[in-house]
């Protein structure tokens, strides 16, 4: 690798400039969307609305995707609403079309202050109004050589790296060699939009506001022709980051870079787990628990599970669950989540050394963020505020306030969602116990088993989208002051709560579930009648499986598939039906047609739940990576198809960052940690099955483990009115029966109460949590410290930058010396010489 | 704050040039010391050692530091030392003659070059041998002017900042405004000195391989005159930090900038620490648990702590341990290792704000650390190696087998001096148990109380010095590759080493004493008769707190403050006593006595091990942080004094933060979350009385809780030879006595096994270690994102900057193009004239 390479991007990054600098040479009509005149390209579009006043506030709602000023917008709707239909020309009519009037001139007004300020920077307009779609005006923006130019060089003023130094200082010596060639980027021009405001409003409004306020209806650039015909590889391009990136920016670029790290490193994950779960196939036949439960010899009958409904069982009958179980339920899985909490840290750690190679690749390593502009809506309210006079500085105020407000509000709802599903849980399950109907009763388990993760499926779904509805009510409650905070911060929102919404039922599943149910005779009833459910004998962690194997193949196939390709289908599909029509439209108006990109943060939101699929319950679902890994890859085609031809063109955007995310995924991967601790040793059966061969068992093996775990209950202990109702059910009277619980022995002084056993292995699991927590983190820390952030070829790539840089400066040096010997030597008398400097000890 | 205030720091930072100019430009002497023509400034000495072959060993190991070439010096020594004395002029001495005087001449060639190279790059030298101090050579070196102009330009090369570019930008503009006046920093010269090579020889060699081979003995930057005399105020400089970075670099005014925030972090730790520690006192009569124990009227007796030699004893003689163990085991404790958790975060938050606050105020934003130049004895090694023609690549090889080897005994020997001291300890105890001296046995427990901690503090400081050459000798195995690296490790290494050292004993008495002693009748033996060592009824807190009393105070009075005033002051007291004599001498002369500046390793590694001690042990000791607040005021005004006026001045170093101390410092604050749960629930009763409370109290009240702690015994079931000699030593004969442990009753099915009450109370330690660990963490978390890392005005003025410059570019820019305009406009045929500006759309 030749430093030079890399110091001179004058030449390489060139390129998109020179095929733009012959267009504009060439005559001729041009392979892209052009002016009339067929000459100058159409490097962007805005789309308003042509006189129509009554259709105004639906075509607004399409683009503003909710950054609306909600406030102004509201009181237009009170202003049209005024209460009934207008059925007369009464005079409060009059005066509301008067009012509306005026909002229309206003938006004409601002339009075309607009226009003149993008005129005055130097851009050329086209106007396109209403020729095919009626009510839609396209205002088509040109960016000439020069105003690129002005602002490349710009550019390179807000990211004084290192590399553009270099590049000015060999610009600067190697002048006389190199003509006026600048390095341009398609999103310059963009950022001239952004900086231009209307200023002679009451308030300053740049083009986020006008858009905002329904001035302009929609702002996009336009796909790229010679890209579209070839519509089968979109994938192709988009796996190759390099085109990625020139095609829709930075942070575009990194998102799928990021996705393909994470599907890479899915791989091995994948591999591991299938393996794990093959290992508990390959030794359920030697798993002697399971065994002496399936022995019929081992004749134990067991206490019913719930009170007068539910008999007595006799233990073979688990047998199935309990062969089950044990595929999730062995030593290789705890083995796989130390190795999947050691994976989730190399992953960090992976893609920060992707992230610092892109970004050298890609010339960001000086690039800071844009300056955040204040959101419109902020700003208003502050005005608002500061015009009722306040006492308080109503920024402080309304921070303090938005916060105060939004934050308990946050914990109350996400609080209110998981306890929510957990009661209706109990409540479905409840209402099926009550019915009388016997048939029914004694489907109860397998109907409830299999609806209820179904269910839970539906409500997840459904509730994903109320949540992320809360999360942006609960945002703007808090109004944050920038566009970017209001980002970050409706990020984290929409995160917790689309978090507990996925992971409430599965959380309960795994650690509440079965737990503090009593004892027969003694179940325990919360809220009436509503019982605690209980497992089946080692059931929740089968029933954590399937909860958890249906959740990730169902939401991924319903939620993001059915989702992500059925619905923007549809709406492309509707004007794309009259062909002929579609046929005579230009760009710029079949881009119309297309939805609005949305931002990344559905996409980063969906695999971070995933994320977190993959890593928090790994310990009971050694297939998650597996699942995981197959969505993945058929996610990063959807996601390239669906931005190269469902979407209107991303405008191109840099990002040095993942931003929010990485914390994201990092808090996850710490959370995960404790979450297969607690899964371990209080979810699986493990430490219970250690503690009995190295404490109790009287020869070292497993043998008699099932008899360990059940106690003893006597059946003439039961309460009035919870005896159950068939005691004659397996066919013979039943003086005592067993019950899975560490308890007193019916001839102990306290029957019934938690024996020895019982604290001796909480206490045991409880060290293993210790123990566990502690050994990961230090493990996945001395990984993070083993790993250079920065790779060793970039790092060494930097440094080699650096020499050249030393040596062209000593030549530079030189050079000056020698100018200014010369100079000294031939005019001594010229004032502001500088002597050359002879020291005393040479003499 | 006007943003021409920081972008403009040409004229601020230009005030110690202009008065370095108008020294320049002044005649007659100078205040500092000068040339023998008294005009130029001596900026740096180098000292060599004239012709006097036998001693140049012992002044070469004065400075070298033992970073010296041991190689070299032992193949040195080898040929030196020929087997026999020297008595008569044998052949072999001849030739040994002969060899040392190729040494020597090789040394005086190399000489040569480097000062020859030195005045090629500008410097001016002038020498000054043996005058007054015999065998001793001084190289004075004075940089002119103009090589301080090139060095500044190389410096602003070497971290284009933002700063730096903005700078070269209004110069640009301003240029004909501005005489040629450039920033200038006082390490420059000394960048120039590292970068001069001796190439003629076999290796290319910069001075710290001239240094290390003894060719110059030592290289040292004068003391300022100007300031010596005020000696009396070294520590109103050192404090106010600016001037301590402009007189020592910014690595020195880091460290000093960090005791400074450590040591007003302390402050509001002292005062709380001083809250619970009077919260202690003011409750200790109000203890129900320490009353019960010293109620005369509760007449339990106790059995025997240990096998024959003790007796059975009256639990009311611990009364007073009770009371003061009280003082530090009471749930204010629990609130205060919570809240020095959350210190700690608070301390590491706050000092990364000033560490960017400093970074911005020093100009250090765009600083990056020097690259590293190869350590000398890593080239050489790996030049032999490579001789040695293996069959690896050398430099890998090298690497993996310096880890290979020195892992594995850096943690062998961590645990061997673990294991050391705790042996020790229990074998002093065993001796003195041995005695059979009735007298001394009884005073046994007094003796060892009184004697135990200062051994330990004795032994800490004396191996504490024997760790530093071991570590030293572990990373010299591993032949780092660079300087930088070398540093790390052997700052690593130290620390683990010195923190086995200073903790080993406090964690074996928090954790390990007193635990698995076994019961009476059946002591827990190791390793044949060794005893494991017993607590005094809630005794083991009580020494805990005396040994981290005496470890705080002791090595901090004896280590720190006699060690560091005493020592270096005999040094300096030597030479000074003959004051005629010190009168004569100039100040490169005066310098030479003083002692070389090693460092900030052993100041920072003291004040790491106080942090640990602050912060790990806190549950225990509440008044650490006080100690701590007292040690460090004195400590910043000594080693203030210290670097003026003890050490030869250190040459200023750029740094922009303060390395692996900030790392070591997180991992330390992160351990100590860990090990406070641990104190608080293990060592600490706090977790048993709050259980007795909740689960076992008739009345929810603390009554009876010191009978529910202690077991029964039945005297009958002592093992033979374990009964005490003296059964009637309480004047009545003992059927059951009492022991503290949760054991089954006498009368259950298993007597003496362990209880449900202490599985119980176990489950419930482990759970309050696991709550209390992730509340800490999360809440610390919690902090650290609450908290910005950079402070609101700081990045409020990169902002403002960032705005100048935008609008300056706006300027330029506009400029130009009215240039260009009237250009083309007025005359074209013209080359190259630049008429008045007149814009087109001005017409």
């Amino acid at each position: 690798m030749s430093p030079f390479k890399t110091t001179i991007p004058l030449s390489l990054s060139s390129q998109p400039l020179n095929s733009l600098k012959s267009d504009e040479a060439a005559s001729g009509p041009k392979q892209g969307p052009t002016f009339q005149d067929g000459q100058r390209r159409v490097d962007y579009v805005l789309t308003y609305h042509v006189q129509k006043p009554q259709s105004v506030r639906r075509k607004t709602s399409r683009f503003a995707d909710y950054r609306i000023l909600r406030s102004l917008r509201r009181s237009l709707s009170t202003m049209r609403s005024g209460g009934t239909p207008p059925s007369k020309e009464d005079p409060e009519i009059a005066a509301h079309k008067h009012r509306l009037d005026y909002h229309e001139d206003d938006k004409r007004f601002r339009q075309t202050e607009f226009e003149d300020n993008l005129r005055e920077v130097g851009l050329e307009l086209e106007k396109d109004e209403g020729n095919k779609i009626p009510g839609i005006g396209f205002l088509k923006i040109h960016a000439p050589w020069n105003v690129l130019c002005r602002e490349a060089e710009f550019m390179k003023l807000k990211m004084p790296t290192k590399k553009v130094w270099i590049n000015l200082f060999i610009h600067k010596v190697t002048a006389p060699l190199h003509p006026k060639v600048e390095p341009n980027r398609p999103q310059n021009k963009y950022f001239l939009l952004k900086r231009t405001r209307c200023t002679k409003a009451k308030y300053t409004m740049g083009i986020t506001s006008l858009l905002g306020n329904g001035v302009y209806t929609a702002a996009y650039p336009l796909h790229d022709v010679s890209i579209l015909p070839h519509i089968s590889i979109p994938m192709r391009m988009l796996l190759s980051f390099l085109s990625c990136r020139k095609y829709f920016g930075e942070k575009i670029g990194l998102y799928f870079a990021w996705l393909g790290v994470y599907t890479q490193m899915l791989i091995p994950a994948a591999i591991v787990g299938v393996i794990v779960f093959l290992y508990g196939c390959a030794t359920v036949d030697n798993d002697i628990p399971s065994m002496e439960i399936c022995d019929p010899r081992n004749n134990i009958t067991m206490c019913p599970l719930c009170d007068r409904a539910c008999s007595y069982w006799k233990l073979k009958t688990a047998c199935g669950t309990a062969r089950a179980s044990h595929l999730f339920d062995n030593p290789a899985t705890v083995f796989f989540s130390i190795f999947m909490a050691l994976w989730a840290t190399m992953f960090m750690e992976h893609w920060k050394r992707r992230q610092m190679r892109l970004n050298y690749i890609w010339d960001l390593t000086g690039f800071e963020e844009e300056e955040d502009h204040h959101r419109a809506e902020y700003e208003i309210q502050v005005m608002q505020k500061t015009l009722k006079k306040q006492d308080m500085s109503p920024k402080v105020a309304h921070e303090v306030k938005g916060f105060l407000l939004s934050f308990p509000l946050q914990i109350g709802v996400t609080f209110a969602v998981v306890f929510g599903v957990i009661l209706y849980r109990i409540s479905i399950r409840a209402a099926l116990h009550m019915s009388s109907n016997p048939t029914a009763r004694s489907n109860i388990r397998a109907t409830v088993k299999g609806t209820a993760a179904v269910i839970n499926l539906v409500i997840i779904i459904i509730m994903d989208e109320v949540y992320g509805a809360v999360a942006r009510w609960l945002t703007l409650l808090e109004v944050p002051k920038t566009d970017k905070s209001f980002e970050e911060r409706l990020i984290i929102k929409t995160f917790v709560l689309k978090f507990a919404n996925a992971f409430s039922p599965i959380v309960y599943l795994a650690f509440f579930r079965g737990r503090m149910v009593g004892r027969p005779g003694d179940y325990v009833y919360v809220i009436g009648s509503y019982r605690m459910e209980e497992c089946a004998h080692a059931g929740c962690l089968m029933e954590l499986c399937i909860q958890l194997c249906i959740t990730m193949l169902g939401k991924q196939l319903i939620q993001n598939n059915l989702f992500e390709i059925g619905i923007p289908a549809r709406l492309i599909l509707l004007p794309f039906l009259f062909s002929d029509y579609n046929m005579t439209l230009e760009r710029h108006e079949k881009d119309h047609f297309l939805g609005p990109f949305v931002g990344l943060s559905p996409e980063y939101m969906e695999m971070i739940i995933q994320f977190g699929m993959v890593t928090l319950f790994v310990a009971s679902f050694p297939l998650a990576p597996l699942f995981a890994l197959l969505n993945n890859i058929i996610e990063i085609r959807l996601d390239a198809k669906k931005f190269v031809t469902e979407v209107r063109r991303p405008i191109a955007a840099r990002a040095k960052d993942i931003g929010i995310w990485y914390n994201l995924l990092r808090g996850l991967s710490k959370v995960a940690v404790i979450v297969n601790a607690f899964v371990i040793s209080f979810t699986s059966d493990f430490i219970p099955r250690l503690v009995y061969q190295y404490m109790y068992s009287p020869d070292g093996s497993m043998h008699g483990f099932v008899n360990h775990t059940l106690s003893y209950f006597n059946v003439s202990d039961f309460q009035p009115g919870t005896a159950p109702v068939q005691p004659m059910h397996l066919g013979y009277e039943v003086q005592i029966c067993r019950y899975k619980d560490y308890r007193e022995t019916l001839w102990s002084n306290t029957p019934y109460d938690l024996s020895k056993e019982f604290w001796a292995i909480l206490a045991c699991r409880l060290a293993f949590v210790i123990v566990f927590q502690n050994v990961v983190m230090l493990m996945s820390d001395f990984v993070d410290w083993l790993i250079p952030d920065i790779p060793k070829d970039i790092s060494l790539q930097i440094h080699k930058e650096k020499i050249l840089m030393v040596e062209l400066f000593m030549k530079e040096e030189e050079g000056k010396k020698l100018l200014r010997d010369n100079h000294t030597n031939q005019s001594p008398f010229q004032p502001r010489s500088r002597p050359a400097s002879h020291t005393p000890s040479k003499f």
